[in-house]
């Protein structure tokens, strides 16, 4: 298994905290990061950083903020090992006054997240959160409701960027494995020249996400995500374990996550906290939709799949 | 979505009836009957015929012997726009004693599951099937395990056979879509220019089934398994919803699957019936391996994920 140049990316506290309002428990925080550093893994994302103007921090645990001090809390020092990573969107957070100077910071990348739309504001935010200091990515949601078209003036555009990859961000689990190639083959068709990468975050909605990501892999991406047991919302993500399972050898070590699901994942599932296959995500998978229909769907067990099907249908 | 020529093949009864030892409510099996038909299902495959002096009856449900009597009490009389289909292992069956006549029986077509090594004997088990006026195919298991040699040979000598189709079977979960699509390309190679057909049968353990299913469809396969809410022992198999999802138009509905989803599927779950992701089957499918260690994890709750990869990375 050829791995050179990929960096699996570890996003279970970011993506995953969407399930429980961003609520860990700082002992799992860094038996996750450990087991992260043990396995290989390249970044592991703690978290966003959101507003708190926007978002209140009583109605959230502390990774929605992620804030440094939080980080070190959690890490002590930095190990050259693996670097830490946060998610910024696009509207959401107040890059100029939240994101300071990478030399004071433990963060080592930010990934800009975006819709196609405000491409030209997450280029905003990649060139000043670049002038302090950091690694950027560009991370595009809904890819599955974009053009080629917008999708290539986007990548174009993005080129030029001191980002250092471009995400295919398969945020409504829409994306089938022929597609997750063609995307991935057009990006680095883009990208390759100006010397970027292309990344892969994948949602499970059709059951697809690690047979995205790896067929992503093989059309050239090299920034792949996961998430420890999939957690994340709904039917969760590319498995973190089965990503590094099919690259395990010399680089990646699949048992230190192995050893992870046992004593934390496995436990928090009992706990009520629910992720995994989900027919009411299956369906905005299949329509091509955002997950609010089956947000709201689930929050109510509403099982009624022909209504909300009707309903995804005529969207 | 092109359909034309594919064979939707619900195998819900018999890859399920691993799960509960075949004990269904013969409501369910009614409802799920009449589910196929009114979902444009081609197949609906009812269990197992069992020889009862290698299996005694009192350990099992109908559907591991599947008579015509059980049949024909659960649908009254044939519907012709669904075929229906019971598997017949080698070695396990006494084809010669317990296969009459087509003309007295309520079944379409027998599936004769097979490891390579029993090619010859599937091929007797065909031969005398056929001769009693049934369709056949013929289910190669455990494919991961074997050689493009050895499939080669063996697809060459089944191209002289009576058999319809020849499904990879992919009883270990192991494959990956590029290796589906390959094994795909393979089989339809070889059988095509003989008027025979590929069948793709998955399973989920690396979360693969659905994603193989389709991408083998790509490559030719025309016959395409699945079950109801993927149920199937361990990681189950490849969803029918999903299918019928990516299918639905003219020919295939979900709908009338997602309302037996509602009304039976999320029912038995809750009953404590089990399947879908597990750490212990995706490590059998990681290192292609029999489910057996998985299986006996799985029963007696042995999380040590990390000792199972370990013992499973040595075999």
């Amino acid at each position: 298994m050829v791995v050179d140049g990929i960096k699996v990316v570890d996003a279970t506290l970011r993506d995953g905290g969407l399930v429980n309002d961003f609520y860990f428990d700082d002992n799992f925080v860094k038996a996750l990061y450990d087991a992260n550093i043990a396995a290989g893994v390249d970044y592991m994302e703690l978290g966003y950083r959101a507003d708190k103007k926007q978002f209140d921090p009583k109605d959230f645990g502390k990774w929605k903020f992620t804030s440094d001090e939080d980080v070190w809390n959690i890490i002590g020092k930095k190990n050259p090992n693996m670097k830490l990573s946060v998610m910024a969107d696009v509207g959401r957070c107040d890059f100029r006054n939240d994101i300071g100077p990478r030399k004071d910071s433990p963060i080592d990348i930010f990934r800009v997240a975006t819709y196609i739309e405000t491409i030209p504001e997450a280029i905003e935010m990649i060139n000043y959160i670049s002038s302090q200091g950091y690694e950027t990515t560009c991370n595009i949601m809904a890819i599955s409701k974009c053009t080629d078209e917008q999708i290539a003036h986007a990548l174009y555009v993005l080129a030029e960027s001191p980002a250092l990859a471009v995400y295919i961000v398969d945020s409504y689990g829409a994306l089938y494995p022929k597609q997750a190639r063609k995307l991935a083959r057009l990006y680095h068709q883009i990208l390759a020249p100006a010397g970027k990468e292309v990344g892969m975050h994948a949602h499970n909605n059709q059951q697809c996400a690690f047979a995205n990501t790896i067929e992503a892999k093989d059309m050239g991406a090299k920034w792949l995500d996961g998430t420890a047991y999939g957690m994340g919302r709904g039917a969760g993500n590319c498995h973190l374990e089965g990503l590094l399972g099919y690259l395990n050898g010399k680089k990646y070590h699949v048992d230190p996550i192995l050893q992870l699901i046992e004593e934390w994942m496995l436990p928090m599932r009992e706990s009520g906290i629910e992720w995994g296959y989900n027919t009411s995500y299956l369906l905005t998978g299949l329509t091509n939709q955002h997950p609010r229909t089956a947000i709201a769907a689930t929050k109510k067990k509403d099982h009624q799949f022909t209504e909300q099907f009707k309903f995804l249908s005529y969207q």
